[in-house]
This record gives structure tokens, sequence and C-alpha cells, in this order.
């Protein structure tokens, strides 16, 4: 019985998209779910995943928000 | 002091409802603020209740985003 | 699928006791677990409850550990 | 690494305003990170904050939705 | 930037083990780091991984304390 | 009616200490109170802060538990 939270910026990775896809979403409960498997033997049925997509002037690092960050930091990741 | 999390997807469950309607979630508040103040004896004002809706996709169960699950699942509950 | 987190103060309520104790905290899984089938008609197996028992000297109110806010407070709820 | 995660009710505190600004965001996660370096030396760059705000109805105290509540003991603080 | 919070009931899957070993939390905190990286290629240095693992009494599912649950689903996943 | 969570590694940052201090943590609670004070409105008794104390081992940065992490950026914050 896990329970998973991945929190994640609102932001698109692919060439038009406002966040993440769909399939980039299946991609991660799956993946998950695989991992919590594989690891601690917790069957797929018995995880739940709950993705959070937080808006870009929501998340702080560095004492920014992220985009500021991110321009003052430019070449690093983030 | 509690703080209590409740998080579901966000769907209706009466005709029409795009989600649950502002008097489940009333209900859900104070139904919370009773068990608490029986079970634990702690007063109503000093109680916060929090409910998150998670659109569908962002839901993961059994490896899966919920509704996927569900129709593979068919006459199970989820 | 609802996931429940029930955040509380790690301290007694009956004598000697210095936590929730075990029958406490099946009475509030129950009766969340209860509630989110009466008010949405989740069944009991979809949903997950987990309690945190958070030690006194890391809860804050008014500013203050919570133990010191209850003594300038005293009489209050809290 | 701290993560902070702060959580407030979607409701503007200037004219006009339907929720919190950019700007008071971005001195919420200043302020934070600021404080968990003063405190605990954390330096900047490894502090995360993430904002929720959470709609009106969906935030309960005193056993009610906040508004109610707020409406029920109104001249007080909430 | 993710974040992401695992939570897990406390109990072992090797012999003598009373939770999860460092070991299996090392390869929970790999395993997602690199989820994120292939799925939404956000690189590992950003990312945090928080894992809380649950005292039994303290999870619930299907209206019990999870061993308690499991003891009347025998031979069922959970 | 904020709520605050802040997570924290365990670990002292004063000579013998193996964790935050009781007044360290009460340092915290009243600078996040007070920024909300400040920047929001939000008068004091309205805060709630729980502060998460998460052992070294449960943290993971850079796909490393934490003190892995720190080892091999030695010299880098974290």
């Amino acid at each position: 019985m896990p329970y998973v939270n991945i929190q994640i910026t609102r932001e698109g990775t692919s060439p038009g998209a406002t966040g993440a896809t769909p399939e980039q979403k299946a991609a991660l409960i799956k993946g998950v779910s695989d991992l919590l498997f594989e690891v601690l033997k917790k069957p797929h049925a018995a995880t739940f995943v709950v993705i959070d997509e937080v808006p870009m002037e929501n998340w702080g690092m560095g004492g920014l928000p992220v985009e500021e960050y991110r321009r003052q930091t430019a070449g690093k990741t983030s």
C-alpha cells in the first residue's frame, strides 16, 4: 500500500505542450509502481500515485521563483 | 490542532456534476471534524481540513492512470 | 481511491497514554472510510488513511510551539 | 535541502486580486528561504518552496467551509 | 526541481529486517530520480526524494488498520 | 488559516545536537508565522506550522541518499 506523491512544475517538455502530457504521466505512474514492486515487492494493485503540477510562480528555489532562479543561474540545472 | 488532508479524484457523483459539490465538501469537513472530536476530543475550532481534487489523469493505481485501471478491472471497486 | 492524511500531536488523551491508542487510531480509520463512502460512495477498499503523530515541539500555532501557545491561551481550545 | 509547503486559501488581499500576487508569492519564497538560512544555516540553493492555493470551498475550519466559518465568527480572526 | 514523497509501511521485507534497508531506500531514490530524468528530462541534481515510513497501526485500508485488513483478506494483495 | 509544513533532515547544527533544537524549532515557527502576517496579513492565531525531521537515509538528492550526495559533491552546498 505505498502512496507516492510526485510534485513537478507545470511546464511542457515537448513542442507546444504546456504541461506534462498524459503519456508522460502514465509513464511516471507505471515507472514508480514498477520500482516499488522491484525494490520492496509491493504489488502494483497496492500502490497509489498522485501527480501534482505546480504553477511556475508557486515554486521557489534559491530564494526566488523558479523562472527567476533559472535566469540567474542560466546554464546550470534546475 | 489536527490537520486533515483529503485527496480525491475530480469527478462528479451526481448527474451533471464534474466534481464533488459544495454540499459534499461541507459534509466531508463536518464529518472529519466531528470524528476528531468524538475520538480524540479535539475541539472543532482546532481542526483544519483541506480537500484536494486531483485530475483523473494525475491519479495512478495498479501501475495505470485510474480511468485505464477501472476499464481493466471493470466490476471491481476503485 | 481517496487518500486521507490525518496529522495530530503526539499526546495521550487517556490516563497513562503518551499518544493516540491503537483503538483510537482504528476508530479514526473506520470513521474516515465510512465518511467517504457515505458522502462520495467511495468503496472502503479504495480508501487509504495515513495518521501522522507529530512531536509537540514540532507543532506551532499562534507563532509559538503548541504547548507554549496553550499556556498563554489557557482556558481556550487548541 | 529543506522542502517547505505553504498552503493558503485562494483569495486576494489587495484590490481586484483573486489570489496572492506574484510579488506576494516571491516574498513568501524569499522569506522562508532566508529563515532557514538564519536558523539552520541551510544554503538558499538547497531550499525548495511550494505554495498551494486552495479554493475557499475546499478549506474547512470549525467543522465548516471557511467562508461559512468566518460569517459565524465575524470579527474574529481566521 | 521535482519533489517526490514515498510513503510506505514500516516493515521488513528481508529476514530480520524491521523496515526498509538502507540499500532498498537508496534503490528507491535512484530509481525515482532516473525515472524523472527519463520521462521529463529533469536533471538528477534537481530532484528531492523523501521517504516516510509509517508505523503499521497508523496505516488504514478498507476501513481497518492494515494488519487487520490483511488478516481479513488473506491471500489477496495489500 | 495557512498551514505550513517544513521538512528538514534530522541532524544537529550545534555541537552535540542530533537534530534541530527546541529553540531552533520555535524560531522557525515564529519566523514563518510572522512572514505570513507580513506578506498576506494572516493573523498569527490562524497559522499552523508542522516540522518534519526526516532521517538522513530517507532523504535523496541527485539520485543518492543525502550523505552520499554530500560526499560526492564535497565543498558544494546541499
